[in-house]
């Protein structure tokens, strides 16, 4: 073990995997809330808002950084086995999706803004109830990996056909606005866009709660067919 | 062939290192190749091919799980250290990112699917071409990563901008055909789906060439902010 090259003592393996799901749930919090604030801004029709979307994702790019390097450090300091070697892997993954879902957000606020040019297509009741669920998978899949919940994980599994049945119902009805009526064609679009944002969002919270499953219960089934991890 | 079952000893990190690589190039090539079919049979109006495509991502799957497998074995056998435990970590991420360009495939050949209930909306050339050039990515990014090469990957991260282009392109010329006929609204729609995932199999490449970066050059930059990788 090459412990302590420039540290004298580095910290104990679990306090700084503490550390690092507290990391990964300050991350979580703050993608969701963007993508929180990108949809009110787009029901609400608040420019300043989505431009503060727009503007901001510095944070969440700094934290994923900060993960990224927590996750060397831990592997190269402590070389964790089995569980806890998959709970350092599944955050380096875990990391990579929240900082694509941080992206998303400013995609659904440059859409929102795109679509903010043009008059109301329709009620956005059904855009705003999927960027709940989305929301909520995200918030219960991280949930799931710092308690290493399966039971949870399952359940944001089982969420993602909700976001892909609104999603297509959305997709029906904007189709039927837009053969009605050639000039809402553009922000119809957009409002496409954003329900496949949130649907992509529904995704990341979805690997993430198979990266939980992994992690929690592989142990057996990798040590059984390839017996050394 | 995972070598830790049947030897006693695991075999040296250097040589499952290459054999990981390996996976990863094998993996990329068929990833790339069933974008390659996908677009093919949607210029062809091949919908034989179009079923062959949805329904084969099986060899990607299974190298999926074979390549995390054998990155969780390199890790907790060998405990690799600098530019070998990122080389490792690196190849876990880019495993995501050929997964989710399979998964793309199929999406591609759904969309195809559905735009050939259709007559054809116009010529495909623009499309064909952004598949191309996305799949040079991949194939370049791929090839930086196993030869730990920071100027193709950087090549990589500005054909970037080139799909960006030619998916804008696509999307105005197709903005044109709708709002001139109705009826080419849903296989318009189709194609804009189609360039758009085409868009981010060009971003997974970039991801990929990202990772390069990061492996080959992050040494001196992480322990300079850290001190300890």
């Amino acid at each position: 073990m090459l412990h302590a090259r420039e540290q004298p003592a580095p910290p104990h393996f679990h306090e700084g995997l503490e550390q690092l799901k507290g990391r990964l749930l300050e991350m979580g919090g703050l993608a969701e809330e963007r993508v929180r604030q990108a949809l009110q801004a787009l029901v609400e029709r608040n420019t300043s808002l989505i431009a503060q979307v727009i503007k901001g994702d510095d944070p969440i790019n700094r934290l994923h950084v900060e993960v990224d390097t927590r996750c060397f450090q831990l592997l190269a300091l402590h070389q964790p086995m089995a569980t806890d070697l998959r709970a350092i892997v599944a955050a380096v993954k875990i990391n990579t999706d929240l900082e694509r879902v941080g992206d998303l957000a400013v995609n659904i606020a440059q859409a929102a803004q795109r679509y903010l040019d043009n008059p109301p297509v329709k009620k956005l009741t059904d855009i705003a109830l999927m960027g709940n669920i989305a929301q909520s998978m995200l918030r219960d899949a991280l949930d799931a990996y710092v308690k290493g919940d399966i039971a949870t994980a399952r359940r944001v599994l089982n969420e993602d056909d909700r976001v892909d049945t609104l999603k297509r119902q959305a997709f029906r009805e904007l189709l039927t606005h837009m053969r009605r009526d050639s000039f809402v064609l553009e922000p119809s679009l957009e409002l496409i866009l954003i329900s496949r944002h949130l649907e992509r969002i529904g995704d990341h919270a979805t690997n993430i709660a198979e990266d939980v499953i992994f992690m929690v219960s592989a142990l057996d089934v990798r040590h059984h067919s390839a017996g050394s991890v």
